[in-house]
Parts: structure tokens; C-alpha cells; sequence
């Protein structure tokens, strides 16, 4: 199976776990089998895996996730990255030319296209084969999913069926309603409408060719900024009459709010967390290296990371987003495709930053202008090129570089750095990346 | 008047903001005229200079908060340290012993014993005035101050005295008791016994040569560890029969739980904090740098700092004590009297901290036998010295001292540092102190 991650999406519902370089799909909240933590990405990953060892998986996403997706599914995965936002029918047609062009899939295959972040069992991968199937049948030119709705929701699009069988041709399309027009709407057999097509490589890619003039996958993605944005739905799914729709009545939820989130969760914190016996329906998920302590509390989630401490009651947290909206606060940790990083310390003219590189990984070679740093290795060995100067350094190393000199380090271990960068006017845009020197 | 402070207690109760090595009356809880906020230790420091100028006030208490005291009230107040924990007689007899030959205080002098943590007005202050005149008439060998009781507490003893008018005989003492019978003594006319004595000074110094052999304070100190722990109350009170008690009925509050400490908080929150308009009866005192976001709750206190959150019930936050005495953690901020630390990161053979030093303020001069460290100098500007070699430093500079490498630095403006320390065995235990070269 071909298959089309889309991962999109900002951190403000999911704050402080998400922020605006991780989105909700990167938060690692769901226990595997080993005992450890996995994001959404990385259990839909595995899944996929499980059910298709012999998938192709492409990630369609912005720019913002590539380092987070690197970090977390490791550097082989195949990434589709959009130069800017422009909805999804772009992106859609990007990843579809992508497939075509680098990664030499025939348009006669099937592609699936599917959202990154549902939370499923493996039986919906397992639909989603049979969707690949349907539509390399071509008796449609677009195959969806409907998932059988369990309530009325007001959060989704519903498709009604022509009829009741598993696959059935579309009828109508309808937009997310109210209740009572949901509840009309499933009175009628309507489904609801996940997001996922699948189609033959060729109908999107000429689609494709109707938006915009491009020769190939690097012209289309030279061109990219040119377009507008518009969606799957308005753009291709509105305009075709061909469409096949096959149901789905397996688990399937949008864990998008901390309300659902917690939900999924097995055990009752994530962290370092005391619950008294007075708790009831209580979820902490705490990032930090201090302990959450919850005294007496009920229908309550605590998040705790470095960004900041959330405690709603669960109800409430649907409409956390205005809030979030309104703390401006630099970005306090992040995940790179070398590592992450994890700031410690902020004053006007300095800042105090922890530095986590992963075994065989480097940074680039930069300079800054405006700032001197300091490294103090703190654990691990690697190697350090210093305006060109290569050394091997170990735990307990100090280094430092004045502005404008260019540097960078690579870990041969996991390598752990404190870096106190100090400067009038601090700042991620002073950075100027320079060629590496002809050093081994 | 010549006041005794009694500064005790440890920090379970009002975790995460206490901590074994800050107690609750150095909390920074109470807004000032000047948008400020104090300590219950500033504040009542404050409040005693206000009703009297001339008041002679000391500290009694233990060395590990001495640093605390310096930090809050400045290098000129007058401290009595404990060399170890000996409970309240031992601890007002060395006292006594110190204003005795230390401060030459005449033993015909009053003298005034109060804890440091009582939640008052000024008009409590006033009151202890009366309460050293009324000692200095030398009617009785002892004066108490009975505080009107407003409720039948079972967290406060009681004292019955003989008659209704403002200074009486006590009559009878009564531990604490249980609802009933607190009912009971009150519709005898008992008072709450607020832990506070007035006597003449020879009367206490009397009982401290009863209880020991020694010379002058000096000796007192050194024999000091010898005691065994005994309360005033056990050792004195109970067995005169000369002793007087005045009545007082202002405010008096026992701040000794988030509940209690809640109440006197002017504002909802002290801190970085957003509480959305669904929150009722919520607190929020937040010492981190990042914001705390509350939604939906009721009845609830939320406390952040470098040790730990708490989130809680405002009910239940009076039952904490037994979840925070199973956390174990290091210190994680601590005040000093030259300034304050805090612990920015913890790894296994190395620690990262902040520190902060006042202006005109030093380290020791010290070694460390285990242990690597690297300062970084965020802001300010000091002399360090490093192995009797002096040298000025300002923001920028990096100090690299290695094992066995004598130390210090002395700010002369606000100093900030970042010190990493890298080695094997990391202890604060690990330090040894030198004499000062001779260098100006």
C-alpha cells in the first residue's frame, strides 16, 4: 500500500505538551508493550507497519515538523515537506508528484491519503488496504472512509451513502452540522467523513496539472508559494461525481482536546506524579523532573513541561485555545532531527540552554553575530570543529566561541551540552550556516 | 521592649514553596504598599519597628535559617542561633543568655517572647507592649497573652484565667483538645494560648542555671548540644503558679496551611498566572518562570516552584504532610545570606545552578575535593578570586576550576552566574573552607 500521512495542525489545544513547534500528534502519551512512551506519529507508524510491512509511507508536513518526525520515526522515513501552508489539496498534490517523481510510483497505483493523528486499532489500517484495493479497481475515482458515528458530532463532515452496503456509492456530502442536523443527517445513514481518500496516483497528479502548470516534483515544489490555499473537500472532492464511499465501524477517535486525550491514556499520570486517594478522574501528564502532587481533586487534568502548567477540569478544556493564544513566550523546548534541546535559563542579556545530542548526530556549522557561547559538556564524547579546528571532546570539556566564530559538534555517544549564550540581542534568527570545512 | 523572635518549624505544609531549607515565614506572600511582596518574617520585622522604634528584636533559631534571616532582614539584625534543635526552653534560655551578655541587656529588663509566624495586625504589637509593661511591674513571675478564641479550635491549648477582666490570674492550663471539650472550656471563659511570654529577664536566666551549669552565653553555646528537648511550657510554665495573663482580641491568624495562607492573599494569584472566568475560590502562587493556565476549577490551590507543583483542594491541602515527607528530593532553590541559588538542570555526575549574588556580598572562600566547576557570568560584575589569585570579572567572562581549585567571588553589582558543576559525586557536602589570602 501507498499511503500519505498528512501532519499538520499547531500545539495550542494541547498546551503545554504541544507548542508551536510540536503539535499534538509529537507528545509521547501512549504506552507500548516495552514500557516506554510513543507520540501519535510513532503508534500510527508502528500500526501501519504491522498491518503492511511493505507499505510506502510518505509524511506530508510543514517545514516546523521535519526535525520532530526525524527525531521520532529516525532519518529513513520519507518526508514530503511543504515549503509553506496551503491547505491540503496542495499539499495532497505535492506528496502525490513526490511519489511519482522521487519516490517512481506508476499512476496506476493506488494511494491512500490519510490524517497522522487518528487514534485506532490496527483493524483501521487494515481498511485502509481494502480502501487501496478498492480504488486500484478504478471503478471509482475517489474511494473515502465513513466511520459509523457513535453521537451526533458537531466536529465532523458527513457523507450519506447511496445504500447500505460496505461500499456504496456517495450520495451527498454535508458540511459539519448542528446536533440536531447530525442527528437528521444519521437518521439518513450518514457516516462520518475521516479524512481519508484513496485514489489512482494519476487522477490527483492530474488534478495537479489542472492547478498549476509544473513539469515535475522539484518545478511544482519551486512553485509551491505561488498557489492558494485550498482543501481536498473544496478543491477535488465537491466537483466529483465518481465517488465510492466504504464503511468503517472499528474504534476511531480525534484525540484533539485534553478531555479525549486523557481518555486514552492507561494509567491515570504520565511523569512524575502523587495522587491522594481523594482523587477521582484525575490525569497528570508532567514533563518536568519535579513531582505534580494532586490533593482531593476531581475530573481534573494537570500538564506540566516546560512551557508552562495547565490544570482545567476536564469539561473546560475544550476552550483552552484563546488563552494559550494570549501567552507570548518564547519557545522553551524542542525536538531536532539531531536531538532537542531544553532551555533552562532566560535574562535579558543571556540564556541558559541544555543541549541533547543523539549517538552519530551533529548540528550544522553556524556562526552567530551577536552572541559568545559557552559549551560545558556535561556527558558523553564527540567531535567539535572550531573555526575549523577539529578536536574530540569529552565530558567535562568547556568550549567557547566568540561571536562570529563558526562551530559545531557532532556525538559519537549521546552527548549532553549546557550552553550559556550571552549577547545584547539574543535571538534563533542570528544564525549563519557556513559549508564544513574538508576535515574528516 | 525587648523581643525574642522564636523562627522554627520545618517546610512540609506549605510545599512546594517551603522546603527543608526555607520554612514558611520566609514564603514571599504579602503584597506591600510598594506592590511588593514580603515574608510573615519581613512582615512582622515591619510591623514591630512600626509600634515601637527603639525595640531591641532578636531572632532565635537554628543555622539552617540563618542565611534565609540575612537575606530577608539584612546583616544588622540581631541573631541567636541554636547550634542544634533543643525545642523552645532550651532555645529561649540561650536566648535569654544572649541578650543577657551579648546585647548587655539589664536582667531586670522585660522581655518579650513571640513566635516569628503569627498572621496580625499592628494592634498585636501594640498589645505585646502592654504585655512587657505588665511584666516589668513584676506582679507575676510570668505573662501570657490569651487570645479571644473565635471558633473551638482543637489546634491551640487554652488558658482559663480566674477572672474577666484584661489582666487576670491563670487559673488552669489545657492541651490541646478535642471539639467538645475546646466548646467546654470556652463557655468557662478559656482563651486560646498564642504561644506568646512576657517575663523579666533575670527569671528566665534563673530557670536557664537550673536547667544547666554554665558562665555566660558563650558556654551556654558550647554545652548547648548536651540538653535534652524540653518546651517552655513543659519546663516552666506548668510549674509556676505566679503567673498573669492578658487578654487580646485583635486578629490572629495561624497561617500554617495553603487554606489559611490562601485567605490572606489580596489577589488571586501572585506570579505568572491565567484564570479563566470559570474559576472560583482558586489561588494560584507561582515562583516559576512560566505561566500557570486554570480552567474551570473550584476550591483550589495550585503552588509552582523549582521543587515541585501542587495542585489541591483547598480542604485537603491541610493533609499534605505525609505525600510531600515521601518525596525525596534535592534542594532545589535555596536563599543564602549572600544571595540565592536555584538548580537548573540534574544529571548524574553533574548539576547546573544558578546563582545569584547581592551587591557587596561573597562566597567562602572554598574547594571542592570532587568536583569540576565552570562559571559563567550572565550580568553584573565582582572580583573573584582563584587560588589567591585576584582578578575583576564582569558579564561575559568564563572561570574554569578544576578539583582542589580555592575559590570565591564577591559581587560588586547584582551578579548572575550559571554554574556548572561536572564529577562523580556531587555534595553539598563536598566543600571545604579556606582562609582569605591577604589581598584588598
Amino acid at each position: 500500500m501507498n499511503i500519505i500521512l498528512l501532519s499538520g495542525g499547531s500545539g495550542k489545544r494541547l498546551w503545554p505538551l504541544s507548542n508551536d513547534v510540536r503539535s499534538k500528534q509529537f507528545i509521547k502519551i501512549f504506552k507500548t508493550k516495552e514500557e516506554e512512551y510513543e507520540s501519535m506519529v510513532q503508534r500510527v507508524y508502528r500500526q501501519i507497519r504491522t498491518v503492511d510491512k511493505e507499505a510506502t509511507v510518505t509524511i506530508a508536513t510543514s517545514k516546523t515538523q521535519v526535525s520532530s518526525i526525524h527525531n521520532q520515526l529516525g532519518d529513513g522515513v520519507s518526508v514530503c515537506v511543504e515549503p509553506c501552508r496551503r491547505d491540503t489539496f496542495p499539499a495532497i498534490a505535492l506528496a502525490a508528484s513526490y511519489l511519482h517523481d522521487v519516490l517512481h510510483i506508476s499512476e496506476e497505483e493506488p494511494v491512500v491519503v490519510c490524517p497522522v493523528d487518528p487514534y485506532v486499532n490496527d483493524d483501521y489500517f487494515q481498511a485502509l488496504k481494502e480502501l487501496s484495493g478498492i480504488a486500484d479497481t478504478g471503478e471509482a475515482n475517489l474511494v473515502l472512509m465513513g466511520i459509523e458515528p457513535t453521537y451526533p458530532s458537531e466536529k465532523y463532515g458527513y457523507v450519506i451513502p447511496k445504500d447500505k452496503n460496505v461500499v456504496s456509492r456517495a450520495a451527498a456530502f454535508k458540511e459539519k452540522p448542528d446536533v440536531e442536523t447530525a442527528k437528521e443527517y444519521i437518521s439518513q445513514g450518514a457516516l462520518w467523513n475521516g479524512g481519508v481518500f484513496a485514489f489512482k496516483l494519476k487522477y490527483v497528479l492530474k488534478k495537479a496539472h489542472e492547478l498549476m502548470d509544473f513539469t515535475d516534483y522539484q518545478d511544482f515544489f519551486s512553485k509551491y508559494d505561488t498557489l492558494n490555499k485550498i482543501s481536498f473537500d473544496y478543491a477535488v472532492v465537491e466537483g466529483e461525481d465518481n465517488i465510492q464511499v466504504m464503511r468503517f465501524n472499528g474504534q476511531w477517535k480525534d484525540l484533539g482536546t485534553w478531555n479525549t486525550l486523557t481518555e486514552a491514556m492507561e494509567e491515570p499520570s504520565i511523569g512524575k506524579a502523587i495522587l491522594n486517594d481523594k482523587c477521582e478522574n484525575v490525569h497528570v501528564i508532567n514533563e518536568l523532573d519535579v513531582p505534580v502532587l494532586c490533593m482531593g481533586l476531581k475530573d481534573i487534568v494537570v500538564s506540566a513541561s516546560a512551557e508552562g502548567i495547565l490544570v482545567s477540569d476536564k469539561e473546560q478544556s475544550s476552550y483552552i485555545k484563546p488563552y494559550v493564544d494570549k501567552i507570548s513566550q518564547q519557545i522553551m523546548f524542542a525536538e531536532k532531527s539531531w536531538g532537542s534541546f531544553r532551555v533552562l535559563d532566560v535574562e535579558e542579556e543571556s540564556m541558559t540552554i541544555k543541549v541533547t545530542l543523539n549517538p552519530g548526530h551533529g548540528m550544522n556549522y553556524h556562526s552567530h553575530e551577536r552572541r559568545d557561547e559557552t559549551w560545558s559538556i556535561i556527558s558523553g564524547r564527540g567531535t567539535a570543529i572550531i573555526d575549523d579546528e577539529k578536536r574530540t571532546v569529552e565530558a567535562g570539556d568547556i568550549l567557547t566561541m566568540k561571536a562570529g566564530c563558526r562551530h559545531t559538534i557532532m556525538a559519537e555517544t549521546e552527548l549532553k551540552i549546557i550552553e550559556v549564550q550571552k549577547g545584547r540581542d539574543i535571538s534563533v534568527n542570528d544564525k549563519r550556516k557556513h559549508e564544513l570545512p574538508g576535515v574528516e
